[in-house]
């Protein structure tokens, strides 16, 4: 049970960061949302809201890598797998009211400049995805250098489409982002 | 005298909002940013917090659009001027410890779903960007669909960039998204 109590904490925070971000959320409505007494947070996260955040971060980071895997593994066209997983990030938007977009966006731009342990945990995980990626656009063939700088724009292309794409309540920034991608991507797997 | 003191919340709250976000920025620090008596807030923004929020939003949204006609000019050739305008942007982060990117994408994120009428003023710079950027796009001969799909790829480039550079602490992804941007205008300039 106390492992089940954790795994709520972290899912409710991981949820709450990604449609308000870190400094809008507060304690108590984690332990609301998870349904996880007060003196379980501390139990749990002994650094309190800092030590669950990073936490979070780091899980929810992992989670949302798995997906690239899950759209475009090994056994699938890599160009058409992104231009999948692109599709899938524009569905998932419109589905979820523009909420639910990357987990962690919106705490890295919060904590950047701020707070040091959060701030790493963000950068974890981005490199965690540069380094995933570029194994993955390897195995289709492209070389190491040109690979790493595909998936730093490709990343980079995501991110700031949910930015636009939530602000403006519109798909079109994650399909254009993706259709840039893609393109890119394509002329690399011709050269 | 009562010019000034908006003026000064205006840029205490614009600053701030671009380092931590406006979640994370309390009334009190921007009144002691400022160097304002508590009661100026109400005077020049009667409903308070939000009401300073979305002019702060409008205004640094506003102002950091000037900076593309600042780099990107019409007397200019448009990918050297985009080329500059990246480099000006990662030069910035070096010289403010990662602090200084995009004066409204961490707000953006925060309120997106949160709340509806910092959500417009968000969208309305975001809008704004977009029709004032391809307008410079078509002057150097880009037909308007086209010019519209790559300012707003470059702007979701720009902010993801920023993003994975205030995380990494590396001004990589803004040189690389930049790389990008200027690879496709070139492209788009030689069709």
């Amino acid at each position: 049970m106390a492992g089940n109590t954790k795994e709520r904490l972290l899912d409710s925070s991981g949820e709450l960061f990604r449609r308000q971000g870190y400094m809008g959320t507060g304690v108590k409505q984690i332990l609301a949302e998870a349904g996880a007494p007060f003196g379980s947070l501390y139990h749990h996260f002994p650094g309190g809201k800092s030590d669950l955040g990073a936490e979070t971060v780091r899980r929810s980071g992992f989670l949302y890598g798995l997906l690239l895997g899950e759209f475009a593994g090994p056994e699938v066209e890599l160009a058409g797998g992104i231009r999948a997983f692109f599709a899938g990030a524009a569905g998932t938007l419109r589905e979820t009211d523009y909420a639910d977009a990357c987990p962690i966006a919106t705490v890295a731009l919060e904590v950047s400049s701020s707070d040091e342990e959060m701030r790493q945990a963000c950068a974890d995980v981005f490199n965690a995805w540069i380094e995933g990626g570029t194994a993955r656009f390897e195995l289709a063939g492209i070389p190491h250098a040109r690979a790493r700088t595909l998936v730093i724009q490709m990343l980079a292309a995501l991110e700031g489409a949910f930015v636009l794409s939530r602000a403006l309540r519109s798909t079109e920034p994650v399909e254009l982002a993706g259709e840039a991608s893609v393109a890119s991507i394509e002329a690399a797997l011709a050269a």
